[in-house]
């Protein structure tokens, strides 16, 4: 269920140390030692998956269930204004440590933090046909 | 349960048109009409919530599953490399509907979307003490 060589893995397992901050049986958070701001926060699954693929829906369940809480309480503990909840998938995605992964980011007004994401318009009749085709993929 | 102004409980309600893909009692996913890359999604709780600590565990645990589900399909169907999920949670944070929602963003190596997020070094005194405050509010 937990792999050898991953570096989650073995913080899971208790090999690495780690400031965590909350654990049950399905979950672990800790919190990043490369913060992007105060109180980043890392959530993960207490098994060995490297994509979000790879995690059936009640593993994705336990997941949504630790997000929600703890970003509450992150961000309560930090005074944050806000937060940033992010998946990155696939070394594509910015995906770094092969084991699914859940960031939690407090974010601030000053904080220089954000995306160089420019969205288009899209095109009416390829959305309605993309729409189709992940629907009939379901 | 719904709000009467917000653009998502119009879309909830049928009274704005979308793309959908997914819909069960909790959760609504349907195409982002200005989508950051082919097959961004959005996905929403079926009740009207600001913020994530504005859900409870059991709404989360709902996106969450439906999140696992969905961008594996959504990036299976559209040939991405990966995938981003993110929640933008206050407007610092890049939240523009108030209205909590997730988004899955379909990833290739050639889409220029990215990040302006620098990672520093934590102080260990600094992350030890600070995880001990959100266990201690837990």
């Amino acid at each position: 269920m937990l792999a050898e060589s991953c570096i989650f893995c073995k913080i899971i397992r208790g090999e690495i140390p780690s400031q965590k901050v909350f654990e049950n049986d399905e979950v672990l958070a800790f919190l990043d030692i490369n913060p992007l701001s105060t109180g980043h926060t890392v959530v993960i699954p207490k098994r060995h998956a490297e994509r979000l693929a790879d995690l059936d829906e009640d593993w994705n369940a336990a997941l949504g269930r630790v997000i929600g809480r703890l970003s509450k309480l992150v961000v309560s503990v930090v005074a944050a204004e806000g937060h940033n909840v992010l998946q990155n998938d696939g070394a594509v995605a910015g995906q770094v440590v092969p084991h699914v992964h859940y960031h939690i980011v407090p974010r601030w007004a000053s904080d220089g933090l954000g995306y160089r994401w420019n969205a288009k318009s899209a095109n009416a009749d390829e959305l309605t046909q993309l729409a189709q085709r992940i629907r009939a993929a379901l």
